[in-house]
């Protein structure tokens, strides 16, 4: 399946900002309500490391994952429905083609 | 000023081991509550990843500073000293030389 380099319209473009931002701050805001949670019952030094691992894994992950380029967004959106942080009737208004790539690389 | 080495009486290593212990405590203490209530106000990413260098650099710090070793420990002493996790006079029972030589370090 050829998904690298699809051409984007100008509203398939602000659809797709749209959507990548909502995810982004879905994820984000997820993030940290459950490190403001997570922060109020530490009471070891030991839970502190686990929540500095935690935050480690969470910037590596959220840093390397929204990367706003055409060439990887069909894979970036697959991956955010995949997680929960983007649902497709979001993206509804892209071309049907990109759609079903999505749609299928979201259920990989 | 020699100061590795030097012997200690089990008198000595019991003054000390508890020095050390209060000391960890204290910071750990004081690092816990910090963080909770630099957690509980966080309300940007950028926040987050703040916290997260911030605890990167005190978990190198910590598990650096921490290390006891008859050889460094008067090192440790003199650094907590200045650091103000401990009070020279939590030292008491050592022989003089050894805390004259904390007191001398702890002002370097």
């Amino acid at each position: 399946m050829q998904v690298s380099d699809p051409e984007w319209t100008d509203i398939e473009k602000n659809i797709a900002r749209t959507a990548f931002d909502k995810a982004h701050k879905r994820e984000v805001e997820a993030l940290l309500i459950h490190v403001r949670e997570e922060a109020s019952t530490i009471v070891e030094l030991g839970n502190l490391w686990q929540l500095h691992d935690f935050l480690s894994a969470k910037r590596f992950g959220i840093e390397g994952k929204y990367d706003y380029q055409y060439s990887g967004l069909l894979f970036v959106f697959a991956g955010l429905i995949k997680e929960g942080w983007l649902h497709i009737n979001e993206l509804e208004g892209l071309d049907k083609d990109k759609l079903s790539k999505v749609a299928v690389l979201s259920r990989m």
